[in-house]
């Protein structure tokens, strides 16, 4: 960090204190900090700082002797440690959990068809409430403290989110095959839920994909956006394959019917976008909504797909936040793994070390990602006004070790199990590795007295055919 | 595992045990099992498992109930745990975790010739020494119990090995810049210190690549392996641009230099190997050697590189061990990472979910990298008369939870920090995360000390120029 930067971070105590003590307060960490929060600019490493937290927000970053005689709720001794935004997982099925690992070593279409569509027809309200139980209990433990959620039966997934302490974005799912009432569903789950749990959860309108959704229906959902302020987001062309089919079928791309009904012109999270093409950029670039992208490469090497262009998306603007997907696909729900895998696969996929460099990939995994799930003004960076999203890492491991580039050592050396503290809107959720608002054992008893029912496939059904056209 | 596979580990414990306390017994683990140790056919998990060790050697592998009355100077309950096979770092240069990302994001030539070797030139045996000790406390908390090093003032190396614990193939890298020299050094290291640290070191002549080691030099490398029966441990390869410069240089490829050499017919470690050729194959074929190759596949996508053409080597029956190279390209000595990139790389760039698998991913962690370290009936396997060299891992963590096939948990789920217990040849390096060899603190403080001065790039000297052909 620049000795002006610091002076700038210091000045915000230099104005007196509140008299009441602070909620929270964390010294002699190493601080990420973003020279402008709103994502331009680049990232730097304060050493030997300390962080106010005071109603859930962050008051200030300023040195340990500033703080020394703040009366205070709660302080963490964190040297040894550093402090960084909370990861956000941009695009997750969180009860997905419960499919970790059945379906390995096969291609896209089995994997729909013959495993995951045939076992979703299973699923009840508690299947789902108890696999967001153990996503969220997954996700603190790796440093995760915001998720955008895309599956059926949000309610029991908002409940789990309440119960975790975690912050989410949900939308519940819809198909054309289900007629008006999905997408009805859809509407009512978001207005109903948005600004649940003290405001830690916000909500989204969530047509499946254009494979699955018409292009009327697609409209539809542009409007609603439209008129009710609403994210909408999506899969699309999540593989080149998907977008040949489309091209085959339509005459135009997975993006370009996203154009045609009006989703590029309001705020849309799209999942994966592997599949782009060299037109799809420059219609992406003409959008007139806060477009973004979820990238999850750990399943895209499992497919054996292409990587999200992120290099092209970043040559338009358009922002790409890190994501797990379901730990169906991805095994995990690890957002520091994808963090390092976005690293290495985006060098590989360019065949350039120097694309995407490690402070890149602490870009998309702070600032971009915010802006992704449409929480850019809220969270994603440690400033002064933003909510009190954060983890601390502990850099002191023999794996972290030595120490010449704080970037280097967070995406390339460290790793989620480095987490040992995670807090979103000031409440530590968890504390040198222990959650403290989910119990593990308890969860997994329960869900593993329900997995022969969940996972039975003999009934023949399954929630929807793969025909990506 | 089949009932009748069982029934031949429980058939161990049928004899009379003997009478005198077991030097360690394990149980309630699941076991990972080889149907073969000596590497061919399936690997199995057994539940429920009891694991009995007398002097370094796994006697038996059997059930709770038969253990439960035998005398054992120390147990260990390991219900909710898996027993394993100590992973093997088939490639690697252990004290180059001093340099741990210090040359980020750029190719391969500017990373050789403007950083590692200026910053090598200053190495002292002491540096040598710091960066083994720290390395090896980063591998045995990361579930490695064997590695083989390539590298410079390797009796630095080979007293960190044996106040660690750990077992190691050792080879003193050189150069045909060096003159004779380097080779004699390389020979006498490895007859001097072959068997030492109670059998745990072995050793092998380590001529560093066909770009910096003449024909001359390779030849009489060949014929000392022969006369004294070691294993010669070497890059080539290492890059498609490396076999191109060879071809347009030379006429032939870098594995066509190894066989005009005679190193095809000697027991020869080949590390990366990503720059084969269809040519190659036919010609490594015929080798009458014990040929392996090592793969670590996070630096080939750090820098852009193929894979290692694992398909292709399996096809002609070349073991592929897994490496990290060293820790400043690959960031980590993290094999459980290597194993997991393993898996993932190899579907991504065979463009095919089916290879490889994570049962097949485990099979390159175990047996064929054992064999790829010339140990193939030492260790590799958890099997009687097999060293007892082993690891537990937790599999109670949200992040491992529910399990429904063991083979895609470890690979694609678990992570080396869920190892809780490393053992080698039947001592316990580290227990339940506690390492008891090693004191890292310490070693980190006196590390960071001499890091200025090891660093620093400003004499203008380099060890070598980076000239591939």
């Amino acid at each position: 960090m620049t000795t002006a930067l610091r002076t700038q971070y210091v000045a915000a105590m230099t104005t007196a204190p509140e008299s009441r003590p602070a909620d929270l307060v964390i010294t002699g960490c190493t601080t990420l900090t973003h020279d402008d929060p709103h994502g331009a600019g680049g990232i730097g490493f304060v050493e030997d700082s300390a962080i106010v937290v005071r109603e859930g927000v962050i008051e200030s970053i300023t040195t340990p002797e500033a703080v020394a005689g703040l009366p205070a709720v709660e302080r963490v001794d964190a040297r040894g440690q550093l402090a960084m935004p909370g990861l956000i997982n941009c695009h997750t099925h969180t009860p997905m959990v419960a499919f970790r690992g059945i379906a390995e070593d096969v291609p896209i279409e089995e994997w729909f068809n013959d495993w995951i569509w045939p076992i979703e027809v299973n699923l009840t309200d508690r299947d789902v409430e108890l696999g967001a139980l153990l996503a969220c209990a997954e996700m603190i433990r790796g440093g995760v403290t915001t998720f955008a959620d895309h599956y059926f039966s949000m309610d029991a997934i908002a409940a789990a989110t309440e119960a975790s302490g975690l912050r989410a974005n949900l939308g519940w799912g819809f198909f054309s095959s289900e007629g008006a009432a999905g997408r009805e569903r859809s509407l009512d789950f978001a207005l109903r839920l948005r600004d649940a749990a003290d405001g830690r959860i916000t909500t989204s309108l969530a047509p499946h994909a254009p494979y699955t959704v018409n292009d009327d229906d697609l409209a539809a959902t542009a409007e609603l956006a439209r008129e009710h302020g609403l994210l909408v987001h999506i899969h699309a062309a999540e593989n080149g394959d998907q977008t040949a089919a489309s091209v085959a079928a339509h005459g135009h791309t997975p993006i370009e019917a996203l154009r045609r009904a009006g989703l590029l012109d309001v705020d849309l999270l799209v999942a994966h976008g592997t599949g782009l093409t060299d037109d799809d950029f420059v219609v992406l670039g003409r959008g007139t909504g806060h477009i973004a992208f979820a990238t999850a490469p750990k399943g895209y090497l499992k497919f054996g797909w292409d990587m999200t262009p992120m290099r092209a998306l970043a040559s338009i603007g358009v922002p790409v936040g890190l994501a797990t997907d379901g730990a169906a696909s991805n095994n995990t729900l690890d957002v520091w793994e994808s963090m390092t895998l976005t690293g290495l696969t985006q060098k590989s996929a360019e065949r350039d070390p120097g694309w995407l460099t490690a402070r890149q990939a602490l870009d998309h995994a702070t600032t971009q990602s915010a802006r992704a799930v449409g929480l850019g003004d809220r969270i994603g960076a440690l400033a002064p006004g933003r909510r009190a999203d954060l983890i601390l890492v502990d850099l002191t491991g023999p794996h972290t070790q030595p120490i010449h580039d704080h970037a280097a050592t967070l995406v390339f050396s460290a790793r989620s199990a480095d987490v040992l503290t995670t807090i979103v809107d000031g409440r530590i959720l968890m504390r040198d590795r222990k959650l403290l608002t989910l119990d593990v054992p308890r969860i997994v008893e329960e869900m593993t007295t329900r997995l022969p029912a969940l996972t039975d496939r003999g009934h023949g059904r399954r929630v929807q055919d793969y025909d990506p056209a």
